[in-house]
């Protein structure tokens, strides 16, 4: 079987540790609305920054959400087209989305997102005052209703008529890398990249 | 500016351009659902694999579709975590989806696709039947209501009162490439990768 599917905890677990950028689907007046924006993960609790969706959420306070992860890792290439696909790692969170207001909650929250994405640097930088809490936007979904799916090995078609064709046939790997930190034309020369940024330069996500 | 928004139609085929993934959210029963899927751009169409969705789609002939493209240029690492933020480029399209019926337009849709995401394969491996073509699904929807968003750029702190605690700040990089083709265990050895999947080694995504 090329997909598996997948209700358990680790496996979520192992899809939302891998990156840090999602795919949040509000409804808005009866149409689907899909925003990027970066997620974070504390205990149970899955955080999402809310700013372009946080006015369809704020005027639709009982409405589901969907939050979606997904890795590329490959293009696999069958003998035939109608075989073609990709392989790669997703998850989709479900749930009635709060609304984060408690400031100590959003700190909590905020640190998750920062740790998500750039681990060290919640200790490094200005961590946000009360005043720029109250103009970030944060919502949390329980990560009760959750369901991953994954797609991985070679084409399925080896065994089939199609492997007479003398056709290549296999997987092209996608994988997405940090590159070398481009300092802040701003920033005085003498200023070092601190070694939680550097030390990621040619390493790949996830 | 850091971020920029458009509804140039050149803007739009720059970023459906660079990659071959989008995430479809659809209405289902009132909730959003957001799927990843492949998409291909002909004409002014864009044509969406809807394996996954298809079924929602077709129970809600009327509903209106949201299609998402992201992809993820860096990381932006300010001074103040407030000021943290992506460099993306994101384009949203949204329409009233048609479910493709006719064989030949269903031809050409799967070629875009295809050609999307492995230019040359099209050519290089097995079409589809008619009964493959009956069995797969494809909607397509006018590129007329898309919207672009792109944040690029150092962070914008570079001259607040930030600037003095001497951290770095700047973007951490982060590119998607091709890695080296890993042939189906199947695959007699005498079959060679063809020019046009193994010169992508290396090579990055878009």
């Amino acid at each position: 079987m090329r997909e598996k599917g997948s209700h358990r905890r680790e496996d979520l677990d192992a899809v939302l540790g891998a990156g840090f950028l999602c795919h949040l689907g509000v409804v808005v007046d009866g149409a689907p609305m899909v925003v990027p924006t970066v997620y974070g993960v504390e205990g149970d609790v899955l955080y999402v920054h809310g700013s372009v969706a946080s006015r369809s959420l704020v005027r639709a306070p009982d409405g589901v959400v969907c939050v979606t992860v997904t890795h590329v890792d490959g293009l696999v290439l069958a003998r035939s087209v109608f075989e073609h696909g990709v392989n790669y790692r997703c998850a989709m969170v479900y749930g009635v989305p709060r609304i984060v207001t408690d400031p100590e909650e959003k700190l909590r929250g905020l640190r998750a997102l920062t740790e998500r994405s750039t681990p060290g640097q919640w200790e490094y930088a200005r961590r946000p005052s009360r005043k720029e809490l109250a103009a970030t936007s944060l919502v949390a979904l329980d990560l009760t209703e959750a369901s991953v799916k994954v797609a991985s090995g070679p084409p399925d078609d080896g065994d089939s008529p199609d492997a007479e064709l003398g056709l290549w046939a296999g997987v092209l790997p996608l994988v997405t890398s940090f590159g070398t930190p481009v300092a802040d034309p701003a920033l005085p020369v003498d200023i070092r990249t601190p070694a939680h940024i550097a030390d990621r330069a040619g390493r790949p996500l996830g």
